[in-house]
């Protein structure tokens, strides 16, 4: 069974184990060079970005046919492995059996030329196997496990929000409707506009009263027609909701959660981060390694403000007063310059954050943080929930919310819940600060945006 | 932080390291009795269905306020632990702190008596605060880490297929269209007829080209209007996708998989076991060890029509010949009569499956299997893909899905794709068939199906 299969990842990390050991590799071309006595062939099985060098020699093999084995063609190899300590490459396998399985069509198109990340988003069907793609979605996976099994390990429940809502959960309304397209009649009935969810933070307060740790990790969709390199309109998000928690518990939380996924993930990919340094961004590790060794700032946006307007001239955005939210470059500069490294910002102005946050005492902020990281700007959004059923009230109703929707929401509030507090991460955004690369559309398969459905 | 935080499961897992041991908990009342000297309180925090029992007594506590406590208040208390060998639990906490952080309103509908199921279908926001509901989340959570774990462990790529898309990749066309709810514009383009996925298989077996091993997991949707207590709107789905591996291959991943996913979810949870033994099936606990350890049959769709065809009187549906599908009556009757235990059933005629399946030599089936349990029925179905260009294409065609459309899928076939298979497990009947509910509107937190959207 697959339990024993020997990958080419595992191979490299033991490969004492397996000096002169007979293996077989069922993969797929990644280079092809030699002459009429001998051929190397590199393969590469999805496992790492290490590719494994296949030495063929011998009466055995005929090389114009070997010659002639194109990039990306599906082959099995057998033979014995041999380190190679003086080689570039710390070992290979010298073949006794080749079989090609699946060559190309003259048109595959990914060949040994560099090819631009607007083009290879032409063909996200293929694109995975490049070297940098590759390393992107290893560790994109790499992430997402790291996410469920820290939170298993602190005892959260992983709840599943419904995706389809007839609540619009923070009233921003880009969102996307949902119908039968088989059918005229409203499936989920007459009166029901069903939309996609744009979070599910408030279906996870519901299960955080009674499991108390709580986490959401799923598609979350946004009707966003604005065409940056930060925004897209289906993404995954991971929504944490512990009860009992306040705003402090919560930004400890979401530190903690940041630095300990990002250096196991570290761990896990020495060869794909030694790639991203070398290929996309050389501070890469350096930055990563600073920000999981670094205590995270608190800086409440008063404060922050102060910061800003001390050199308001550098920026381009130069309305910085209380009551606007910032710009990527005041979070940028913030984490950057202020901070210099990871900073939570506390206590924005009411105005423009969500209607379910703690109102704080000076009624004008509401207990909520965002955490801004150098070079990415805010990575992270999370606040301490309003636990009182009026303030709760009066507020979905300034901005108006209709409280008949929102009553089971607001029944909460009077069936034991004494509190909680929650973040949300961009999944997406997470792999972008992890792997250095700066476009949305480079770090999830098969993007959509608006205009864009491709596949 | 969290991380050094005792939960009830762990206090009750570890009770001899805690014997006297001074605790506090924040969690919610679920049982209030005593007298003017005494009070017996028992609370839950999420970890487990086990409750904790707190005993209050002494001149630290007003009893008449304690009597007023409500079921499904949020406490904190702190004491001592007491181990009592000769009591009915094993152990309880002597309080000398209580504080009552917020109580519950009157009509708060979790109450001593027990609640049918469907009346708890109405209220989702606090169903979970009930026993079942409580075992059958946790459960479903465990399961959901088992997965992710048992295909990390096979080297296997967790990969997000798009959601919202443009291919009907079954061409079963009971799917969501997907609008911006601002726009009267197409958000995706013009001529793109945007919905909801029923499956990421196609846009994973781009992905096992290159990855070699990968699997989904994530929210799938139907438009599907029968009103059973199998089917939902939405659900999750795990659809892993494996090259290189033939029919035989994938049947043996799918009995692997499911075995250990179930054999782990059991170890972590016997408190819940134990009570849905005691409420729900008394024989499921013997039914799934009997299913880990009873070696999976495989039966041919031929041979499995005879033994159907010999006691063709006991159906109700007595349309049992060669180009039909089988009744969930049939697929019960193969596993718990003709299998005894677990089957695959296996080369299916290709009318009615997918047109991506292989095509066997006989021309008539499919390379595919139906994996059937007793007393459920279907819990899996993949097949190996076919591989050869002409073959899928001229299937396709045959079914009317056009070409055009599915080009980049064919291509893979021209690109390196020496053939893969897989199968899909859909999430919640899995769920089901651990958990022993047999509906599946108790087994996802907030069900949607046709007519039904609460919340």
């Amino acid at each position: 069974m697959s339990q024993t299969e020997i990958t080419i990842k595992h191979l490299f990390l033991n490969k004492l184990d397996y000096a002169n050991a007979k293996l077989e590799f069922k993969a797929w071309v990644v280079a092809n060079r030699g002459n009429k006595k001998i051929r190397f062939i590199e393969i590469n099985d999805g496992s790492s970005v290490q590719n494994l060098q296949v030495a063929l020699k011998g009466d055995n093999f005929d090389f114009e046919i070997l010659s002639q084995v194109h990039l990306g063609a599906a082959i099995r190899v057998q033979g014995n492995i041999t380190l190679t300590p003086n080689a570039p490459q710390p070992l290979e396998l010298v073949a006794n059996e080749f079989e090609l399985l699946r060559d190309t069509d003259l048109d595959y198109p990914i060949q040994k030329q560099v090819i631009n990340l607007e083009t290879l988003r032409e063909i996200p069907h293929v694109r995975h196997r490049t070297n940098l793609l590759r390393c992107v979605m290893l560790i994109r996976s790499t992430l997402a496990l790291q996410v469920h099994q820290y939170f298993a390990k602190n005892n959260f429940l992983y709840f599943n929000a419904p995706i389809i809502t007839s609540n619009d959960g923070e009233g921003a309304g880009e969102t996307f409707e949902v119908r039968d397209s088989n059918s005229k009649n409203p499936f989920f009935g007459a009166d029901k506009k069903a939309t996609l969810g744009v979070t599910g933070q408030l279906h996870a307060e519901s299960y955080a009263i009674g499991f108390k740790k709580v986490y959401t990790f799923a598609p979350t969709f946004r009707a966003e027609h604005s065409n940056t390199k930060k925004h897209a309109a289906e993404f995954w998000m991971i929504e944490p909701e512990v009860a009992f928690y306040d705003l402090n518990d919560i930004i400890n939380l979401a530190d903690d959660f940041l630095k300990t996924v990002i250096k196991n993930t570290i761990e896990i990919h020495p060869k794909e981060f030694k790639f991203l340094v070398d290929n996309i961004d050389s501070e890469l590790l350096n930055n990563l390694n600073k920000f999981i060794n670094t205590k995270l700032a608190i800086l409440d946006y008063r404060d922050a403000l102060k910061e800003l307007q001390k050199v308001k001239e550098i920026f381009e955005d130069q309305n910085i007063e209380f009551g606007l939210d910032f710009a990527t470059e005041h979070e940028k500069y913030l984490a950057s310059n202020v901070a210099k490294g990871p900073v939570a910002i506390i206590n924005f102005p009411k105005e423009f954050k969500a209607f379910y946050m703690h109102q704080n005492e000076d009624n004008d902020t509401v207990a909520s943080f965002d955490l801004l990281v150098p070079g990415i700007g805010e990575l992270i959004g999370g606040s301490q929930r309003e636990v009182n059923y009026d303030k709760l009230l009066h507020r979905a109703n300034e901005v108006g919310i209709s409280q008949e929707e929102l009553q089971w929401y607001l029944d909460l509030r009077r069936f034991g819940d004494s509190g909680s507090s929650g973040f949300g991460v961009g999944f997406e955004r997470l792999v972008m600060f992890v792997t250095g690369v700066d476009n949305i559309r480079d770090v999830i398969p098969y993007p959509r945006t608006s205009g864009n459905i491709k596949m």
